[in-house]
């Protein structure tokens, strides 16, 4: 465990009893854990070991919290999303984000087809300390963003959309390719990812 | 000739002389001509045979003006790119739209990146009749544009950039993939039919 | 709500809750409401709260509608498709136009591995204002209708066929490809996106 | 040699020296021979050896014609074009199966964004035995051909276009995926496959 | 219907009862008829109003036989697969062969990481008069049976297989390259395609 | 200009002259100047107007330096690249990060396949407040540095390699995919956009 | 039977009733068989007339051993794999090794995020004779470990992953571009390809 | 320097200059160098400072040997190419494993699509210890020659071929697909890497 993180689990490609004896190990130490791409089953089976487990399910994460967790109320890590269906890799990112200490706020569905509805939310975005910008089909929400501010923006490709996305490849390119500066990409729905680098930014002095 | 636009030619692909030739052919009729992605060199050729053709370098358009060309000055085509790279494509549309009867305005170089630049140009968006947003890297300027009019919006996207664009690619996905409605979309680089089909729809009655 | 068009919501992605939620919020309005990639659960869901609220099961389609829905009985829009399996994706374009005000003809099945079947349809190219062509495979329909007018024409890349086709890649290329001059494409099996840009053409005057 | 078929000599990738001392070799037992893909500075120096070696510079085929070709003239090949660009790798499959013994006739230039020019052309479909059918941007001529002659057609894709043809992927994927039965393809360029293979279908008695 | 082939209805992305009204609209003209493609549910209804059809599950055909198939047996066309997971695609194609009026020989297993069973049939080789490969994986199986025979050689890439074949295209890309002349390539799993060019070409004289 | 950061020109792509007019505009504001992926010949017209202008060569990057660069000795941002090739792309992002203001320490060539050399430099990595990682070919500099860090990681795929790297998509998918946590990614061969974001984390307080 | 090795079944594309029939075909010469691929019912129907077979679910892979394997203990094949996930696809390979007669041992969870758990491990690979190396995702354990022997090391990427891994795309290409010599590469999830090809190398005297 | 192996320097993307230092700096130890993907610049640079360094054009190798190199005549490793054009990159893979302490055989122009040129071979392929199979267009050779023998098969795709082969990726897939067992496979052009593993298998003991 570094930096007071959790430690984390991932839950993809795991049996629901490797979980459930990975958790039950790490327990024992008293730590924090987060488990990320958990299902419905992974969760019930935990929580019959562990009882404190909570479920996000739309975010599939099973977090357990022994230790307290310190947040610094003045460094405030934005995300945002383009549409409703992000919102899931989104939520991964932000509790993601809170467990590892940090205090979140939410900017969704501001996607750049309807520009004023993120040109409302500046006074959030100079607010912010770190943003993580979570966008499917063209991904262009990272780039807009990305030449607002003079912070690190945190771009997550999302695989949501049809046809020529082919997965979520249209966004990432997209994203790979913002003339934005200031702007790195994680791997595709990959909201853990945004959420932990995120929080090492935000826990920089 | 169909609705009084020029002959064209395409001049990729082939031999000077057969540029020469074909064009010699054409002009017998009086006709207006538009050879598109002409060389400098296939140009000297032309002119020496016809000597009013007007050459376009950086459209790489050779242009020969037999007939008069009627234009509507209430009917604006707005010709939009996201870059100063963009240009030489958005010129090919530019022009094509002019010798096929249209009045066309300019407005270049407003990225998302600096999203003021653009939200600057709301008036000229307001008045055009048909839009061609030309943008390469991750070719986000066609969503914005899209989201803020109600009106045709053509979306070319260029090669312009390096590494992920893998040639334009990645503009040619986003804008495919835009949740704004009203865009569709022409092949890489293709100025030439952003143009000539902004000016079939700005024809319309 | 612009021009006079529908309200539009996208389903594919959300919750049944959160369509209906949303419907629900938009009606009180008493606005016409679109909501494309509508499962038949959704439908249900929605008629309860909307009993007047229609589906078009084919074309995954909820349509509302309020407000009357004027229509210029001499501008056509014309939606053809190659074979009968590009029905359901044309079929979302035809209704998406109808409710935003427009005559809509319907050229089904005329592929051009049988040409005969196209140029016996002629006589509606001609009365066409704007035409929506609808293939998957090679999709060289586009091309064969694009060359035969000089209208807009709006090319929609399905996702059908096997193997190389590679999920509507194949058409998508050949139609970005066309060397029909007046063509533009929007994504794969986007039938909405295609209705709504034509629809936005045929109202210009 | 099979077939009363000249020897083949694929010169790309190798160097003069080779290519001469390959086919000075072959010319020892007097056969004809046939050398693709070959360069001007290849042909001027084989023709220093082989006098007789005739040059087809735009095919980049070197031919040496030692015994009688015998041409059936009831039978014929028609190479077809969708433009001029593709004349190259037309010309390539023609002579090919002329020196293989095949009359052939050229119908170039026929491309369906003009549909009525292949119309014009009927009759000579009709006369055909074996049909090749050369196209690059969206290769849609192969599927139009296949569906008015029951007779095979050969497809031959081009690299010729720009944008998102990827080097001839888009003509390539369009005629995999042709609806019309009768068609197969091969590589992008391939004339000489293409006149081989003519060839020996219609060598069949 | 031409050349006496059978009327061809293929069911994929056809609704159960699409199939049946096409069929039994053909069917009154007492064609022969076959619907490629087609599920046991598809062929349970067709049968419930045509009798006399008839399934071939591996190939999904349905083939309804009304008049007589004449069949020249000196004209033999050899329909061969590298594995036994390739079969089901190659009785598509000999089936669709055989009602097309042609005697079909099978020689299947005969892939080439064991040469010696490719070997083993070479006196079949011989007497073909054109030859279908079908093959998945590495596809190679094309390459050498082209190499082996001056006839015309329809090449199948299969989907079998997994990991980098990517659906089928390592078998489609490495028969498009294959250096043996005389060969074609068919769609990938389109054993259709390849039995109905067979057919055309196995007609010849 | 944000945050004391210089002005940047992105040159690839304009002609010389509009290289030239651009920083002769910016240098009217005794701005810093930063343009990357400039040539020598775009140096040598722009230090024939502005003569205190630097030329990085292998960075491609012409600075200008007008107002005083300050620098926190203990903020350090460590640049690692995992063979010599990829230099250039280090020191563009190197440059960048020194122009805006930060200690940079270059630590290069210590690529994975000798895995001594990277632990041989723990100590640095263990000083580095933000680092940047430059890999070419299969880019797994990125996951080792990031699993033993827990400090900002960007890393930043290059084109060096060949065959099927295919121009950097090899190493930027593996960095995409790494499975160390606080790993980020820019473009291909992007040492300005590294360096920039390197530079805005590194300003954090 | 070469080598002494088993007869191998791949199961995968055969119905149930087609590898029993083999399987029974088989052990008729009282040969070892690995089946690989295999699925639970498959192996119900093969332990209903071979009643000593094995299955190794997590592997797909049923075994039948007839035949004394013998084994060397001192030339161990070292099988390792950089995360859990990866297990499965590691097993096919280590139990096809075993089945061949080779010494295996199993080194798995020691992915390159976490490198002191691979060099905890040093010990184990210096005794290696041949290694297997197993890896999803951005796949760098192959290159660590190829620098850190100088002996044959066989790269397995997995389809281990999400999002831009492309089912294993990502793990493929980095391992293909390993700088580390004396790697190479097997099909995605191929383990049975490298247990037999560590196999054989094993068995070099 | 491992197992008597020389020091290898990878040329490609460094400066004349850079290599020379390199060079000049290992040649102190005295140890044999080779350096791979030289120039013929490079050479000369290298010459003027180690006289006795040798250099191999077509596979562009410098070698210096300053260290016996011991060979054992009866461990062959046979290097095959399927064409002449595959030459070069065989030539890297033959002298690599010669300097490396090996007995190299050449059996070159054997490719598949003349499969008696191959079965010719056939005593040498007994003969050799470990195989290298270098092909491009549709790489088939690895997958026939690793049907024959029980021995390891390095296979190399290389980039000959044109279109549909992608600059090597038809060969490349075609390996990894191979069904024969045994066979595993190197980056496209990669002579060096093959020669280098067939070095390490062929001098275990
Ligand atoms: N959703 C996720 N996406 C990518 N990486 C993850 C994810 N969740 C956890 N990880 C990484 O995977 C590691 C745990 O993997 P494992 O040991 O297989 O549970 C953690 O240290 C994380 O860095
Ligand atoms: N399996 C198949 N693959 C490709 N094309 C087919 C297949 N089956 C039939 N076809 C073609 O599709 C046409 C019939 O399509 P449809 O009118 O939609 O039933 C026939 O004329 C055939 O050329
Ligand atoms: N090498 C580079 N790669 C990507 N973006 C860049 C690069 N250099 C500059 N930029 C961006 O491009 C913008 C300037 O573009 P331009 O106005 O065309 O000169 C700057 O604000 C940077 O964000
Ligand atoms: N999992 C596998 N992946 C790739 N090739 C395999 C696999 N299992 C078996 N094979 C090969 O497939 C051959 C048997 O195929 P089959 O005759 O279809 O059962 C064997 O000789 C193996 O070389
Ligand atoms: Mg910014
Ligand atoms: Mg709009
Ligand atoms: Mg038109
Ligand atoms: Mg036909
Ligand atoms: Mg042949
Ligand atoms: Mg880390
Ligand atoms: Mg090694
Ligand atoms: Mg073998």
């Amino acid at each position: 465990m570094r930096q007071g993180f959790p430690e984390v689990v991932f839950c993809q490609g795991k049996t629901i009893d490797q979980v459930v004896a990975i958790m039950e190990r790490l327990i024992e130490y008293n730590h924090n854990i987060l488990a990320t791409r958990a299902t419905p089953e992974m969760y019930t089976a935990v929580a019959a070991v562990i009882p404190d487990a909570q479920f996000h399910e739309q975010a599939r994460l099973i977090v357990v919290e022994r230790q307290p967790v310190v947040v610094d109320p003045d460094r405030i890590i934005v995300v945002m999303t383009a549409g409703t269906s992000d919102i899931p890799v989104a939520e991964e990112a932000a509790i993601t984000a809170e467990i590892m200490g940090n205090k979140v706020r939410r900017v969704y569905d501001v996607g750049v087809a309807g520009i004023h509805r993120l040109l409302a939310q500046r006074q959030i975005l100079e607010e912010a300390n770190v943003l993580i910008v979570v966008a499917g089909m063209e991904g262009a929400l990272a780039s807009v963003v990305g030449g607002m501010v003079a912070k690190p923006v945190i771009a997550v490709p999302t695989s949501v959309g049809y046809g020529a996305n082919f997965g979520g490849l249209a966004a990432l390119l997209a994203m790979l390719n913002s003339c934005a500066a200031g702007v790195a990409v994680v791997n595709i729905d990959n909201g853990f990812g945004a959420g932990r680098l995120a929080s090492i930014i935000n826990h920089m002095r």
